[in-house]
């Protein structure tokens, strides 16, 4: 699971329509150009027939450069009608985290960019307030501080795009950012914008979920971690977790208990991102790995 | 927390106006009945101001006949708005089972009951289809064929209710019973009726939740045991749990994972209510002991 | 993941040196051999440099017959020192359930196996006593009684043994057995006795866990469900679950508590022996599907 | 749980025989005194007879200084023999934190302290490594690097006693500090050190536990936060927490996991440590308000 973290490799993310032979044609063309299997994952949807595969090989002895890949793999990929993503993992994202005013996923980041826990380059945070700065700045990461609310989004949304491309941000992280995205923001990222809802999604989607939670009177309560799309809080779920609760809690107990799990479940979402984990299947995630 | 399986004892459930000197009154009142007690829960809701207890004390030495309660009480009922119920532990209350076809629930409830795990006198199993006759009977359970759709629902549901109510039912249990109650039968048990809905409510509530869990995603399902009201699936909960799923899974197998979750969810819930370990608050519950 | 179950199917659990070519060869030989793979899963201890894998292909334009699968695998076996098992899905493995006087596992298995949850075919309950006699008859299973304890084990093993053996028993479930089984018990199913342990191994092994755990006051316990070996509680872990607890709790409410545990822990890993998910690697399993 | 925050309150944490009348008496002579109880746990060892109690009561009206306390509950104490603490919820605990190199623990422990998430005061890092220096200073918190191994602990740890005693540290947290404590030392504070330890305990006591978990091939690992006492790792037990763990898996993958549930535990058992939640009862610990 780990492998690739030691040596230079590759990892392809594909789907296909689910024919006979194509695990032997895959494993067969890495095999003849040296290339040596990692992990091998694979998953087929049988009610649609589709077939899903993260493979990772190592690149010593890969007698293709990547750069090459695509002409090389061509043949196969359009015998099989083969969409897929290829991913050099000693080429490290670059992350962006955009925060409001609440500090602990920003903590949670900060702490496992600083450890080297993740193979990413942190280029920025970014906020719509001042709030978090000296966080930020004690970790030496650039804070820029665009102000913005519901009512000036439009006009300052612009600003943030552009900075976002023009420091050619990989994945964008919403940590507890409580604006809601513009279609144009997220299309300028598709897929590549992750969000942590905190509760358990579907239940409680929008504002306030733990005060909503707490009216309806759940005994458990979640956060889960998904890639913003249009539709607010119903994109592709990555990763969910929860936790026990009880009449004895106020909804600021729930909150605290839930800025726990927001926290670790953001960060497995952000990992499994940017080891490559994860195919995307319609509203559905593929998350190899986990 | 099992020390009143052992002796006769009694629990009194209530709630009031927080006030001070609540809980000095109550226990000094059966401390001068010579009521020892067991266990004792207090819980207060601090937003409402209110108060909410569940005393538990052995009737051996207790000098008030369970009868003289209220009467001996009613000063400190009226002095602090106390509403209340009180239950005789001795007092095993009657059940009856609602099924349709599927068979998990009610295997769990039968073997739970057969091992005298529960304080009850199982009734009868009722259900709208004859298939699960042979289990009740092999048990030597009285089991009721009473043929029920949507469309005769209006015609036979006044046969399930004079059964119940002949029967002296105390709590019907719907074990994966697939059919929608009226407001009559609802309002014939009031909180009375505890139903297993087989997702992680509010989630997913209504027909087929493990399809759309499965279409929407997500990466851990739940069951949810709850008293039923006139508002399907909205009643108090009392108790859920979850199991985590992957990609992997299809419909089927999250089915399967989760009727191993049903099964258990509900057999807590109906101990709780069969312990009078539970308080309801409007569309919460309190369960003590839990 | 259960394609399998709805057509014939054979699946080949190996483990060999892990060399490059390994997949390529393996679905290179099942795709010449017109066998279409359902599921491939597989997995590399880089600490060992061990492969293993387990494949499942559908039979019906398979066109090696499985008796001659031996013959045609085997210059890809010795190439790569493979080491296999290869099962028919269509073979139901013949069961054995060993009980003391406990019932809920018991009561969890029959359902099951009542349900046709499980791919197999139950012969036969075995118990030392005959308290368990009316719920296997119930079902109308076969119910053997011969007497045993510690002091006479010697005399009556042997009986035991002859009667599995007789009745071709696949894999022996010890559901709740409370007695030790003897080295030869033990060799004469290798790798084919699954015991419930109720506590979360290797913490609270040998008797009276439950009693150990609540005098050490931890704050959640578990069950363990693991292949017998000579070595007491030793043998390699299949699946394991916990709940948590508190100091509420007595001894006897944390059994209660274990009990659903036990049932449901036990429950899993048969399933997954019958589904031919597991390889042994020294003291540990390889669970795939899980 | 959380009205204490909001005003000044009192807990009182008290074990006794357990006798009729105890509750009667404390809640009446709280009453009288004009204390509006906010929580009242109560639970009862039957096993033992011993009555345990947490009582929290806010102070605006309470007519006895807490200074007096002693002596006007006196009469009571001595009539039930019981045994008491009492705590003023106004006065913050003064925390040293231990550190060896590993980092992730401080990160949590640090930011939980900046946020006021818990009510203590701050008072040095202490490590036997020079490490983790700037992640304290950058906190503005005194760090105090005393080496010790092994072989000097015996000259050293009176240096890091003398520093505890003289900055009159309340609260010791081992946040993966990865030394022994002597004997002296623990006895310098009673149950006012608590250590977290990476196992779910008593499974995997001692050293490298991630590694003998990943040898014994368990399924789910765990950690366990413990009052530190003479006996290592068998103190006892506040807070426990697991996670789910595969094959797939290496140790370095199950550590990293488990990093993960190491800085929760903590951070829930210091936070019930500093909100008076616990009470010593041989090798068990009873949390109230959990």
């Amino acid at each position: 699971m780990t492998a690739a973290a030691h040596q230079p490799s590759a990892v392809l993310l594909l789907s296909c329509p689910d024919h006979p032979g194509i695990i032997a044609h895959l494993s067969t063309f890495l095999a003849e150009h040296h290339g040596n299997i990692v992990s091998f994952d694979q998953y087929v949807d049988h009610d649609e027939s589709i077939f899903f595969a993260r493979v990772e090989w190592t690149l010593d002895t890969f007698d293709i450069p990547l750069s090459g890949f695509s002409a090389a793999f061509m043949p196969i990929a359009v015998a099989h009608e083969i969409q897929y993503t290829l991913h050099d993992t000693t080429r490290r994202p670059r992350i962006a985290i955009l925060v409001s005013k609440q500090a602990h996923c920003l903590y949670e980041i900060l702490s496992r960019v600083e450890s080297g826990e993740w193979p990413c380059e942190p280029a920025l945070v970014l906020s719509n307030h001042d709030t978090l700065r000296p966080l930020a700045e004690r970790h030496n990461l650039p804070f820029h501080h665009i102000p913005l609310d519901a009512a000036t989004r439009d006009l300052q949304e612009p600003k943030q795009i552009e900075l976002l491309q023009r420091e050619h941000i990989d994945l964008v992280i919403l940590a507890r950012y409580m604006q809601i995205l513009s279609p144009e923001f997220i299309r300028a990222f598709p897929m590549r914008i992750i969000n942590i809802h905190p509760s358990f999604l579907p239940a409680f989607a929008g504002a306030r979920p733990y005060k909503a939670a707490h009216d309806r009177g759940v005994k458990i309560i979640g956060a889960t971690a998904h890639y913003a799309t249009e539709n607010l809080d119903e994109g592709p779920i990555i990763e969910q977790d929860v936790v026990r609760v009880s009449h004895r809690g106020t909804v600021a107990d729930w909150t605290r208990l839930g800025a726990d799990l927001e926290k670790i479940v953001l960060a497995r979402a952000v990992r499994h991102h940017l080891l490559h984990h994860i195919l995307i299947h319609g509203r559905r995630t593929i998350v190899f790995g986990s």
